[in-house]
């Protein structure tokens, strides 16, 4: 703290999402200039996206300010704008109207669902990234009901009660394991012409099993568990083609009103505008220190960075390793400033876990595999433990305490958009 | 109960507003098939808007799911519709694809602010009716301070960190109350380049007081309260012309990015169809027993009503006058089916209140009149008693209690619509 305020090195964030937020929470203690560019004013808690979509949670519930998390740092500026480019040979960011000089980057722009160059899909099948995604699938969702409850076409009804979600990752099993619950439980009372028990969700995986980066017996675990809320899964078949109408997938055409993403990821584009080496997904491929070839002043994190050095191949799209990387990048900075070199980056993997329902869950804990009851208690009471801020992990667990008991779920809001709402219907 | 379901008299709610869901609860226990219609799926406590407009509350909290709230009432079917117009003559509703035949019919579809003949100006300054309204007023705060923190000209920074409410009802005192707390607490910490409690909030009534239809000293002791706050407060100035650069009003041009519109009120075009009188804002002139004129199997109810037959001025636009009515209006339809005459209807009056901020509310209870602290406290007390749903109640408990201590407001969302956010930037 002895140097002016004027030398401070500077250090630019762009993305506040796990890995951002961390680093920006440690280099608020440094001496050190800090900006955090988001193109959202909110930090999103990604992993209970789901339940936002399947209306468990508010949006609030699993979103922050990022200018409240970060207030007390004084060294820190936040900006709210979209980063368009990088020039690592000019030291600059660009958002759009102006150019900001960083003396270190950090950048964790994360990744979004990638449609395999069926870019036309994505408004057919939205994926589940951001909580205006979130709020999208909701709608779809509970509309979908509304719509089978005032039809009389069979075929129309069966295929405005069929829910299809492409991708058996964590965040399919999911959505998919939520959905059932709602149409079996939640909305049970709720209609006089359909039947909401009787909806179809059907998880589509294109590899062998769902949670292909989880241990064997945890997918079938997983399996058993969809197929007990009725879910049906099928495995080793890719989507073909997507329409208004459903799905068509290997040999077989499902009708489908409502159809969600959640296979592949992409990489964001400002990656890419470094004009350093990318892999298939974009991701950038960094140094064993997260630093790219080059530039050490650059730290790539998170979704963001292909970090090959551990393991046969590059280390998952998951909160602990942008949390982790987020640390270890602020480390390399003090480091640096301190005219030592960054060091190697080592992931500490503790587990991962998946949700499925009430008291259904798998967790690999890495020397044990938990199912049902027991991993789901792991899962809430992890999830409740990280919840960032005091007030949401206070709002959410009442809720969830409500719903557990009730079998309700309280935010099913169908919003549509503020001009839809105060302009006459066209 | 002794008659076969298909001969049971079939009423129809339009609107689950107050009026409407009171209507729906009480006829949910009668003989009678109920047909509930409401262009939204929830029923929204809208005295408490403003706080999701300033970010206090999410929309969930102050909203519950029409469905839910009646699906233990068997006889009871929702039909999410936007009714067009009503046919008196044949008994039916017009919902746009089909018609729905009524044997009773309650109309409950409310009122949206009236800008006077000026209808371009909505766009400019909103009104707070929608759940959609009040998070676009969010976003819309919450932007005037991204932007004026962006940019140095001195000019457009105080007109983004200007704040102007259009209309000294409640709703407009709460807003200009709630907005000023924001700035002055919630935000205090969160900018580097802009001091948010430098905001400016004026509030502009057309009349010679705010909360006119309050006795004269709350009135005044409002006003007190707001200038604590630092709300500037002008009475007898109308409104003159709306740009996007400011407001003029008077003699006088206030530039400022953001303005919100809690003037007058216009009543739902529903009524107008029925082909009956209906007063200068287009509220339908009811008989003394909430009929309408040649027809008593249809009431009128809630914002939609003027209801002129108790007092020198007609029924206000509140919730208490809504729920009594609904409630009657059951009453008068039992009554109809046992072969009686329908009631006239006398609204019980328990005294107004309005809520300017931490510690500060005025509140009329007819025996007494009570300003700061203890009016708050008993605002406190009756908006919690009656937030429909227990979770909700819970929720927006916790989160009062949360801020209170905190002075904190956690859902400070900026958020876009979804095609907004899916589609790349043009």
């Amino acid at each position: 703290m002895e140097s002016a305020p004027s030398v401070k090195p500077h250090v630019v964030i762009v993305g506040a999402g796990f890995g951002g937020l961390e680093a920006a929470k440690k280099l608020g203690k440094e001496a050190v200039r800090v900006t955090v560019i988001d193109r959202t004013n909110h930090h999103l808690f990604q992993p209970l996206l789901y339940e936002v979509a399947t209306a468990a949670l508010s949006p609030a519930d699993i979103a922050a300010p990022i200018r409240g998390i970060l207030s007390d740092f004084l060294n820190t500026e936040v900006i709210l704008a979209e980063v368009k480019s990088v020039d690592v040979a000019a030291q600059t960011v660009n958002i759009g109207d102006r150019e900001i000089a960083y003396g270190y980057l950090i950048l964790a722009t994360g990744a979004r669902h990638s449609y395999f160059g069926h870019d036309e899909w994505e408004k057919l099948a939205p994926g589940l990234k951001s909580l205006e995604d979130a709020v999208e699938i909701r709608r779809r969702l509970l509309m979908a009901f509304e719509y089978a409850e005032t039809i009389t076409d069979e075929a129309a009804k069966a295929a405005a009660m069929t829910f299809v979600i492409i991708g058996g990752g964590p965040t399919g099993v999911e959505m998919a394991g939520a959905i059932a619950e709602i149409a079996r439980y939640t909305l049970e009372k709720d209609f006089r012409h359909i039947d909401p028990a009787s909806a179809r969700v059907v998880l589509v995986e294109g590899e062998q099993r769902v949670l292909s980066s989880f241990p064997e017996d945890l997918s079938l675990s997983a399996v058993k568990q969809l197929k007990q809320l009725g879910v049906e899964v099928r495995t080793g078949v890719h989507a073909k083609n997507l329409t208004d109408a459903g799905l068509e997938v290997g040999d077989e055409f499902i009708p489908c009103r409502v159809k969600i993403w959640a296979a592949g990821n992409a990489a964001s584009f400002v990656g890419k505008t470094m004009g350093v080496p990318v892999d298939k997904a974009g991701r950038v491929i960094v140094n064993n220190d997260l630093t790219i070839p080059g530039h050490s002043e650059v730290q790539v994190i998170g979704d963001l960075a292909s970090f090959t050095h551990q393991g046969d191949r590059p280390l998952p799209g998951v909160s602990p390793v942008a949390m982790q990387q987020g640390r270890h990048a602020v480390r390399n900075i003090v480091a640096m400033i301190d005219g030592r070199k960054p060091q190697c980056f080592r992931y500490w993997n503790k587990g991962s876990m998946a949700t499925i329902g009430r008291n259904k869950a798998v967790a690999d804990l890495n020397f044990i595999h938990l199912s049902g009851l027991p991993a789901w208690i792991v899962w809430l009471f992890i999830h409740i433990i990280f919840l960032v801020g005091y007030r949401n992990r206070i709002a959410v667990l009442i809720q969830w305490a409500w719903s557990y008991v009730s079998f309700n779920k309280g935010a099913r809001l169908i919003t549509r958009n503020f001009q839809a709402e105060t302009r006459p219907p066209t």
